[in-house]
């Protein structure tokens, strides 16, 4: 019986991917993915049954992903970072009737960024997406405003797209009835990739323009700092 | 001039490990790491200068590292999931001066357990460590507080330990003032490594005893739900 695989690729850059998720893909008949993720992959897809979509085909990836396993290919529908973060596992798992699925965990962007920030992240922590075309705005807002108050470090994910520039204005003017100006922020593009960006700067000297849909935004907490270039959140240890 | 890689390994199992990982300790001269962190790594060690420590002894272990850098020795020292995460990047980085450091990023146990489960988390999330040695209980309350008041998914880390086995039941009772009875809830032990096991549940329904210090506690948000023994939570797709 073929099964399906739900892959995390991590960032893009083959060196953060897991031994699993390569051996996984290497052993699949057919991929599925949206085409700038297929051309992250391309080393390992020789001789392969390949079905790339464009962005927003999420949903007809999925059943086609499903459709070759039922014809009974090994087949795995890919995302970047994790798949079961703002990834295809939940829609594949919603979808899937009667076919085996198995989740293979990759490298998300926040962490991906964190590496290269220093130690931004080091505590209690959260991601959230700042795009509203399957989440109500006000749901967004909501965990903006509650994450700010619990003092979380905050990962912000699709900061921005074509269409919805001013989110990521919106949500640091939230955040910062909650934190400090001086708190440290992290703004990674195209992380854990080529291409690779980085900005430190603080909560009051954001630089709007420099953030896009590719880019993740890390905000500290009330004990992040910057030294040497780096922010560093401190778990708590006496140094 | 001798550089300082902070590595993450990822939950345990080798085929977790990203090639980055794995390349790396393979190029380190000397390792540093909790005893049992080493065991789970010890394929690439052969031939190298390994430094291991109890558990409490972060700091001394990223003195050590630091020290054998200095020795002129390409050091990396291990932290289990991802290292900037409740791990060993935010020490060494506090504690470094004029030394070239590294970090390379891991699967965290959240999204290791939560692929195990299904799709849990999906949304946005956060994490909170039940730890209370180095962060005031009240910080930790309040964080979970503001965190269930925001419908994140919510992966707890560090539930219990010897000394400290009602944080879990107190947690669990501050989620319920927001979050229905019925919201699904993931238990793993041991995930991504031998020993593996997992319960799925509701948040009226926790069997506290399965859980201790080797588990992750995984809550959905409003929107999850079971299917055929998988955690679902929707992105938001009309499926």
């Amino acid at each position: 019986m073929a099964k399906l695989y739900v892959i995390g690729i991590g960032p893009g850059g083959k060196e953060h991917m897991t031994l699993k998720a390569i051996d996984t893909i290497k052993k699949c008949d057919a991929i599925v993915g949206y085409t700038y993720y297929i051309e992250l992959i391309k080393d390992f897809i020789e001789n392969k049954e390949i079905i790339k979509t464009g962005m927003k085909g999420e949903i007809q990836r999925c059943n086609m992903a499903i459709e070759k396993v039922k014809e009974g290919l090994n087949t795995c529908i890919i995302s970047t970072g994790d798949a079961g973060l703002y990834g295809m596992a939940g829609p594949i798992l919603e979808l899937a009737e009667d076919i085996e699925v198995e989740v293979v965990p990759g490298i998300t962007a926040a962490f991906s960024a964190a590496s290269e920030l220093g130690a931004p992240i080091m505590h209690d922590f959260c991601t959230i997406s700042l795009s509203d075309l399957l989440t109500p705005w006000e749901v967004i807002e909501k965990r903006i405003e509650t994450a700010a108050q619990g003092d979380f470090v905050i990962s912000i994910y699709n900061p921005k797209s074509k269409g919805r520039v001013k989110h990521i204005e919106k949500a640091v003017e939230i955040i910062s009835k909650y934190k400090s100006k001086d708190t440290p922020v992290g703004i990674v593009k195209h992380s854990g990739r080529k291409g690779n960006e980085r900005v430190i700067t603080t909560l009051e000297n954001i630089d709007f323009d420099i953030i896009d849909m590719m880019t993740v935004v890390i905000i500290g907490n009330s004990q992040s700092s910057i030294k040497d270039g780096c922010i560093v959140t401190p778990r708590g240890y006496k140094i």
